[in-house]
């Protein structure tokens, strides 16, 4: 392994494990996260509801009022705390190998926790457990969706009765959606799967998220929606004007322009105009939950007469923000959602807020596709 | 390893090897590319300038000309040809392992092929040669800058004197030229290196490109030099309106402003507004050479009214080329510099013209940070 860049791989796929590294990161080796792996046995479920915060919107515009005791002049160059936000989206990097590849069809479709896997067992005619030595192969210790199971029909039926039947409370919050199962997103879709659930598979999710702006007197404004107190996730915090999960069978371009009509009431003859500028991706590990998610960027130029009206009634109010007081909010607040930081950031990165002269710039640039972006 | 995404450290590390594997990678293992790295004796050095290409700008424009033999209708979801592009910035991945870290100040600031190698066995009190199992340690196999090589100034001299006193014709055109050495771009500089040596050492380089555009009728126009046929490198090839490598001690962007004046005659009080968008990295093995660039890439609209005029005598001529006839020409020619090509893509990316419903599309995103991109 000593050929492989050490740093590249703790960014890019793993993360820093300490950001004491940055902006230069020690040598790291895929051991030392093995033996740090032991500790802390996890929680069964997730916690993200309970991010949830309460905060007004003149606290967030406080930020930028001298006259405000929360104003402060920020430094632009410092990036340690942007690096602090990624590692929000990117967290427990170091209880990967408590995880075991989920593999369906010859490919690792996701990641199971040995803890969770546990609970799977007793559907011995659905998962098959190979330990290494012996029919592990090229994968490792992995659990396998019975290969009898060969059609999506018969897949998706096999899961939807085993999250059906597992104890009630081991995965909370079903929402009756399904969520499409793949190995990357060019491959083919090998089964559908009860969207609270994927998370306990390691599935990856693949979403789109838009930044709605304006440009003005130079500057670029972004339209920032605050979201609904009564939202499942992450309730009450800032949010992109219009984002959302990618559902099966539907194509990036027309899922955006669905929600912009739903979330921000954004005609076609304005959403279509929305231009696809690349990719951002976690992973994220709480618990039994491993979060795999890549998300498509786009822009839209609004025109400035334009004010967004929410549809769903998953947004409680949008607010046009200086992209100055949005990247202060993110740097300096937890309001945003985390994700949206990676989304925004991407966005500060190809707009020329954040420049090469800044200490940690590549690093940081990186670090925006910490998960497996594909 | 079973856990590290194959896919992922084969787009983004070294490359998918087989283009046959796109757009659905198959599994990889570096133990792979180990076995295959003992054939093909390595040339002993570049045939970069052989690379010189005799085309006019009629045959490039012909390729947007229905009435021209050269013109046929390309299918822009298709996205093999640039995967190809990407793939000739990265050649020689399967030899990696015929090359060692080349250490200096207990960092890995380069990569040495084991035939140059031994042409510095003889400077004993200049190198270290570490095996492993012995003084290696964490590096495996490796060569060491003498310790004893404490200054900047002592490293610089030792390594001028070890290039000046290598056989002749070992290390070719050799420009009087010194490029920094550091481990990645945050680190410190180490020392200096003769720039024509750069690539025998596996030193990290840095440059800047820019794309210059006007946009016109919705659409994007860049304008493209046509390379001087005296150039050393790459001669009568396309390329960037302004592209230059980093010098020691000058920011990118006092660069970039710089190169405008030189290569374009922007002045500051457009080339100012030249926006920092990212970064494309790339690595290349040929012969004893092993290439690591790191390219800081910037957007600049320019006025409509605005010409280029080369001022240092290495353009011959620029001209003001449509986007989607540049992207047919990286699509279809070699007409380009290969580097250029990862650039324009990564402005294609940002700009909308690949989009996420093409095959490939995430592949493709991450294959432009192929390079240990630090």
């Amino acid at each position: 392994m000593g050929f492989v860049s050490a740093p590249q791989l703790c960014q890019r796929l793993l993360l820093s494990p300490s950001l004491s590294s940055y902006p230069n990161p020690k040598p790291f080796s895929f051991a030392s996260l093995r033996c740090r792996s032991q500790s802390n046995p996890p929680s069964s479920y997730s916690s993200s509801a309970a991010a949830a915060s309460s905060f007004t919107w003149d606290e967030a515009f406080a930020l930028q009022d001298p006259a405000s005791p929360s104003y402060s002049v920020e430094d632009p160059s410092d990036l340690l705390p942007y690096f602090h936000k990624v590692r929000l989206c990117n967290r427990g990097v170091e209880k990967r190998w408590e995880f075991q590849p989920f593999v369906v069809d010859r490919g690792i479709a996701g990641y199971i926790h040995e803890g969770f896997a546990e609970h799977l067992r007793k559907f011995g005619d659905v998962f098959l457990f190979h330990r290494e030595g012996s029919s592990a192969g090229r994968f490792g210790n992995h659990i396998e969706l019975s290969p009898s199971l060969v059609s999506y029909e018969d897949r998706t039926d096999a899961l939807a009765y085993v999250v059906k039947s597992l104890e009630s409370g081991l995965i909370p919050g079903i929402r009756n959606e399904l969520y499409p199962v793949r190995a990357s997103f060019s491959g083919p879709v090998l089964l559908s799967l009860e969207r609270a659930a994927a998370p306990y598979f390691g599935i990856k999710a693949y979403g789109v998220h838009m930044n709605g702006y304006v440009e003005k007197y130079g500057q670029h404004y972004l339209w920032i929606g605050k979201r609904s107190p009564e939202k499942q996730t992450y309730p009450g915090l800032l949010d992109h004007v219009v984002a959302g999960g990618l559902p099966h069978g539907v194509s990036c371009g027309e899922n955006l322009m669905k929600e912009c009509e739903e979330e921000a009431y954004i005609p076609r003859n304005i959403s279509h105009r929305a231009i696809p500028v690349g990719a951002v991706s976690y992973c994220d590990i709480e618990g039994y939950r491993f979060k795999r998610d890549v998300l498509f960027c786009y822009d839209l130029e609004l025109p400035q007469s334009f004010e967004p009206i929410n549809q769903d009634g998953e947004v409680e109010s949008f607010r046009l923000v200086p992209v100055s007081l949005v990247s202060n909010i993110i740097r300096r607040t937890h309001f945003f959602k985390p994700n949206c930081s990676l989304v925004i950031m991407d966005f500060l990165f190809r707009h020329g807020y954040i420049k090469p002269e800044y200490s940690g710039y590549l690093n940081l640039l990186a670090s925006l596709r910490s998960g497996d972006c594909s």
